[in-house]
C-alpha cells in the first residue's frame, strides 16, 4: 500500500496556514491522486503535576468560537532552531510560570491525519519549582491547577484533543502506580 | 474573558481547507485581534467492537507521508443534511463492512483548538451486525480486527490522535464494567 510523493504545490502561504495540494503515486496500482493538506510546525503539550495538582490553563479559543478552553499548557514548534523539549521548557515557564527538573516524552502522534501534518510532542513534567517570571505575549491566559483525585471529572469537562489524550495518558500512569 | 467576532474573511477556499482570517474584539479591554485559522466540517469516528474485538482500518495517509495509518474508522461531516449519527453509520458500512444495533456519544471535542475548528463526534458502536456490501470510494483501505486483550498493546502502538482518544475511553468504559 506504500506511496510516493511525485510533486508539491503551496496553493496558499498564511500565518499559520500553509496549504499544499500535493500529488502522490501509489506503488500498487501506478494511480495518482492530488491531496490538498495544511502544514503545520507541530506542537508540544506538558502534562505538568506535582504529586497532588496538574496545571492548566484557560483561554479564549477563537478558531472554535470559545469563551474559555481549558488545556494543557502547549505552544507551537515555530521558533528556528529549538527542539520540542526546550520548546516545553520555555512554554511551561512563560503559561504556568513553572520549571520541571523531569520531563518524560510520553507520546508522539498526529493530531488529525487526514487534512493536516501537524505533530504533537506529549511530555510529562514533574519536579516543578517556581519559574523566574517570563514575560509571557498573552496576557489572556489564566492557571488553573486541578487536584489530581478530580482526574475523572475533569477528563468529562475537557472538549481539547491534547488535553483529553495527555489526561487520559496521566490516569494510566497513576493507576499503574497506585 | 470574553470576544465578540467582529469581521470574517475567507482567505483560501479549497477542497479540504478554508482559511478564515477573522477580527475578535475582547470584552475586558476592547482590544482587538485578528485570527487566521482553517474551517473544517467536523468528523465522526466509531470505536466498535463486538465485545471480543476492536475494528480497525489502515490506510495510506498522505498529509503526514505515512504509507499505512492505523485508525478508528471514521469519516468528514460533509454530505449535505446528514447528521453525525447519520455519517457515522454511512462511514461504518463503508470502511469495516459492519452495522451496528446500538450507538452511544461518548464525547465530542475540538481536534486542535489552536488553528482549526474540527470537531469530533467520537461514537461507541456496539451489537454489530454484516452489512449490506456498500460501495467504498476507497479501496485502499484494509480492516484489522484486534482483540481486546490486546487493547493496552495497541494503544502503545496508535499515532493517530483520534484513535488514541476513542481507544482510551473504550480502555475506562471496559476497566468500569470489568
Amino acid at each position: 500500500m506504500g506511496f510516493e510523493r511525485i510533486a508539491s504545490e503551496v496553493v496558499y502561504e498564511g500565518k499559520i496556514a500553509t496549504v499544499h495540494r500535493d500529488t502522490f503515486r501509489y506503488d500498487d496500482d501506478g494511480e495518482e491522486a492530488v491531496r490538498e493538506f495544511v502544514r503545520h510546525p507541530g506542537s508540544v503539550a506538558m502534562i505538568a503535576h506535582d504529586g497532588e495538582r496538574v496545571y492548566l490553563v484557560r483561554q479564549p479559543r477563537e478558531p472554535v468560537n470559545e469563551q474559555e478552553v481549558l488545556e494543557l499548557p502547549a505552544g507551537k514548534l515555530d521558533a528556528e532552531g529549538e527542539s520540542p523539549l526546550e520548546t516545553g521548557k520555555r512554554e511551561l515557564a512563560e503559561e504556568i510560570g513553572k520549571s520541571a527538573a523531569d520531563w518524560e516524552l510520553l507520546k508522539t502522534y498526529y493530531a488529525s491525519v487526514g487534512f493536516t501534518d501537524e505533530r504533537i510532542w506529549m511530555y510529562l513534567a514533574t519536579g516543578l519549582e517556581d519559574a523566574e517570571a517570563e514575560a509571557d505575549e498573552n496576557e489572556r491566559i489564566e492557571v488553573e491547577a486541578v487536584p489530581l483525585a478530580d482526574l475523572d471529572a475533569l477528563i468529562e469537562r475537557v472538549v481539547d484533543a491534547k488535553t483529553l489524550v495527555g489526561l487520559m495518558l496521566l490516569r494510566t500512569r497513576l493507576q499503574a502506580k497506585g
